[in-house]
């Protein structure tokens, strides 16, 4: 048996291994396109940015030690040019000249490009991706001759941590980005703090803009935003997105869905005898069913594996899974992360969900070093089922993303998160986790013990309801909306009747620092009668999506 | 409605907290026989070590901060000596004489008290126990007045804790433990590496062995062993386990096991009108079913919480879950933990199991700073239920045990755990994560891809078979099991007639450092007809249980 694998990173390279595990006599040929095999694409950015000293860390396996623990055929600069699935043959561009090899089993993982969106001047030699090792060698090579002034295309996760490398190495550094904040999948919430330690890292963020051409230069290469401001640039990296390597492979008869390759539950394309994982192929998102090509490693060697499983002993064979989407950038000393559905793709697929927002510690609070992060969680509307979740904090914030990660894996609903039994220390977290935190608001939400409203809604909501802030009066001071009314939640009860004349009949409104204290001022709120709600994160979401310059102080 | 609460730390403050949001004109009533109520109780050691410089962050509450926030009555220096359920009344001793206090609703949350074991000597006034802020200011005082010497009695989480401590004050600090090591809920494989950690913060850890004696001094005590070693000390740590504080409740007709109460799901014990939760009631293990009290803090909290919903409104109540028992101690720069059951809680449970052991590293390899951790899994035989596990290591083991103890309430097989998507960049993790890994390695065994041997079968597996290590010729000279024969893995195929010869008809049991490479050679060794298996856990495993005076050079 001959399996041929088209592609040697991350899938590729994982169905070889798994398939050399399972059947140590079936010839297994490996070809790539570039130079290099298992490379350590994730890692490219810390490469340029210095933290990863030496190139030859990038490079995890090579052909010859493949052949050595795995007995693998591994064939470096062959490009596969044609695909005949009736004769089972390809046509391979080699060093030598072309070639024609047949298989008996073929897998594809081919991966994606670079987007080159219509850009004027985007063919300068200072412009380049960093998708392989050699583009990450040439763009530091350029750093440790001279380059002083970086612009980044596209503020994706690629993009932020190419940015950040870059200025590591001393470069002034502008990230230019369409959508109105920095790494777009984000919500408002998590994007705003993560912008905010860009620009104390000292990197300019242009964002909610285009960029409309490059200007070439003698010494520097000029982009022209679409606002007609310029930027200088020794060196420009273009990060707006990837699209499927899948030209040849559609030409042959793979069915694709905008280029992307559409597999079964086992990475069967709709060609006889011939798989496809990774990037270039189509993923069903498991919380809104969307279908799109998820650009991730781990599913992709996960579903590599899967495939070896499926070609040799279909039996056993396990479905590769749907797409839960986690991803964690690190961004100077923050982390931000987040999995399953964000509010956009929610809205897409037409699912009701509610939002919690919590600023939870890491650890408890009285332990020293405690700091807090921002939670976003979406639950969906009437059985509080967890759809997704995103945070951003100094600490902490990897570890419950993990865990939500899990808990969307297991179908879990807010109530759930509740029992989760996480192991708490000072040094580790609290007795109340942040995630059973979330369970917990998120189950009074559900069962209508909290009714909240959100920050987005303050300029409707301000004329027809009393705001009640019931922070204490030095936070107060410090900064509230405009024509809200400070009672601290401690005083509430003997103060009732000032609350009862400002509302005059109104609902009321309440806010505090972070959601805790108007929880509870809401809920005496409640039974007192009133028509209460608790501002979902407090004054720091506030802060995040109005704004700080709303405030009176 | 008047609920009285018994005991105003997690649990019974939990409920008061709930029971006020829920029901406004509720009268409630907690009594608490300390001086402190809702103090941070596992911040005691940390106390006494200094991190946590000021005492006043040990009172997380006050009663008059609970007053004013939630209009509890919270009365302490309150002891309860008598409980007629029949009148709902409590005999309650006060600083002002006794009193009669009747209730709707009683929840008792009396925790536990300090374990005496029949030793002379040990109401020596040098002898204490970590379980109250006074307990801790005493133990700190005593510090800063010329401690020099500590003998801490029983080497559970809060002994450990309180030795750290201890020796972070600069104190000499000897542990005394009667299991075979410290933290005795935790595996040897575990625990090997926290004792070396110990020793390594300049800690004398004496396992296996009783204190008999405390002999009184002028100046000192002095500790002696079982074997006749005597230890002087200026201070003497108490903590060898607590037993539930529950004898009045049991004299009033509570039914107890052995001392502990018994509670059905939703918290109500066999009085009509009376509820108990915390380290005073009895739990059920989720894995193995056995019956216990769990003393943690998290699902104390949450049983607190649960209960006040009960009461305030029973058809919404959701169940008391079982327990998963994750539990975590920092030990100087290692982190070690645990979650779900234990290979003793599941031989005693009958349960049978197989044992993963794997060496990841925190975060990909390629990036600065990987170091690896040891995790133990246990799953079940037949199915691969994830049972248990148990990790340490210096960096990402808290976050790897949450995800296994959410992926236990969840009833994951191994199997499941290959699917999770957990958030991968080179800082965070790997593109297959540890626990990822683990769903390999167990579906592996599971479906038996995978045959493992334990290092701990050596001595009875040396002559039977063929010892293989395929680990390269530096690390075979650096360290080998006698009798072993060294072929790395590398030139396993070329060499196969060396291995025939050496087996010469027997198994050939392979090994490698962690278990990655004997794998590899182990499948092949199969396919070409083999009784061959891969040791779990690799020479880092062997080490710990075999320890290094076996190995030869």
């Amino acid at each position: 048996m001959r399996i041929v694998i088209v592609g040697g990173v991350a899938a590729g390279m994982s169905a070889a291994a798994r398939a050399r595990r399972l059947d140590e006599s079936a010839e297994i040929i490996v070809l790539e396109r570039g130079e290099h095999v298992s490379f350590a694409n994730c890692g490219l950015p810390y490469y340029v940015g210095g933290e990863i000293e030496d190139r030859a860390k990038l490079l995890v396996q090579t052909p010859a030690s493949l052949r050595e623990a795995l007995n693998l055929d591994v064939r470096i600069h062959h490009n596969v040019t044609s695909l005949d699935a009736d004769t089972k043959q390809l046509t391979v561009q080699t060093p030598t000249g072309a070639q024609q090899l047949s298989y008996d089993t073929l897998i594809l993982s081919p991966g994606a490009f670079a987007l080159r969106p219509p850009i004027d001047g985007l063919d300068s030699p200072r412009v380049s991706t960093l998708r392989t090792v050699d583009d990450a060698i040439a763009m530091r090579d350029r750093v440790e001759t001279g380059a002083r002034k970086a612009v980044v295309l596209g503020a994706g996760f690629i993009g932020i941590e190419a940015a950040e490398a870059l200025r590591m190495q001393g470069l002034e550094v502008d990230i230019v980005e369409f959508a109105p904040h920095v790494l777009p999948p984000l919500e408002t919430e998590i994007a705003v703090p993560v912008t905010a330690e860009l620009r104390r890292l000292g990197i300019t963020v242009n964002d909610g803009i285009a960029a409309q051409a490059i200007e070439p230069g003698a010494d520097r290469d000029t982009v022209i935003l679409s606002d007609g401001r310029r930027i200088d640039a020794d060196l420009i990296v273009l990060s707006v997105g990837v699209r499927p390597d899948t030209a040849v492979f559609e030409a042959a008869g793979v069915a694709c869905d905008r280029g992307a390759m559409l597999v079964d539950e086992h990475g069967r394309t709709s060609l006889p005898g011939v798989y496809a994982a990774g990037d270039a192929t189509v993923s069903v998102d498991r919380v809104t069913g969307i279908k799109r090509p998820v650009a991730l490693a781990g599913p992709a060697n996960r579903a590599g594996r899967q495939i070896a499983d499926h070609i040799l002993r279909p039996a056993q064979a396990r479905p590769i899974p749907s797409a839960v989407g986690t991803a964690i950038v690190r961004v100077g000393e923050l982390t931000a992360a987040m999995t399953g559905a964000n509010r956009a793709s929610l809205q897409q697929a037409g699912i009701e969900f509610d939002t919690l927002h919590l600023h939870p510690a890491q650890h408890a609070g009285y332990f020293p070093g405690a700091q807090s992060m921002a939670l976003v969680v979406h639950i969906r509307r009437g059985d509080g089922l967890v759809l997704g979740a995103q945070g951003v904090g100094p600490e902490g914030v990897d570890k419950r993303i993990d865990v939500l990660a899990t808990a969307i894996r297991a179908g879990f609903t807010a109530a759930d998160l509740i029992d989760l039994d996480l192991a708490y220390s000072p040094v580790y977290g609290s007795a109340k986790d942040p995630v059973n935190m979330a369970g917990m608001v998120g189950s009074n939400v559900v069962d209508g013990t909290l009714k909240l409203w959100y920050a987005e809604e303050w300029e409707a909501l301000r004329e027809e309801s009393l705001i009640l802030d019931v922070r204490s009066v030095a936070e107060f001071a410090a900064g509230h909306l405009p024509g809200s009314l400070n009672v601290p939640h401690t005083e509430l009860r003997e103060r009732i009747a000032e609350v009862e004349a400002a509302a005059a009949g109104r609902a009321v409104r309440v806010l505090c620092g972070s959601g805790v204290r108007s929880h509870i001022a809401h809920r005496a709120l409640t039974q007192l009668g009133y028509d209460s709600a608790s501002l979902s994160g407090g004054m720091v979401t506030v802060r995040a999506v109005l704004g700080d310059a709303i405030l009176v102080r």
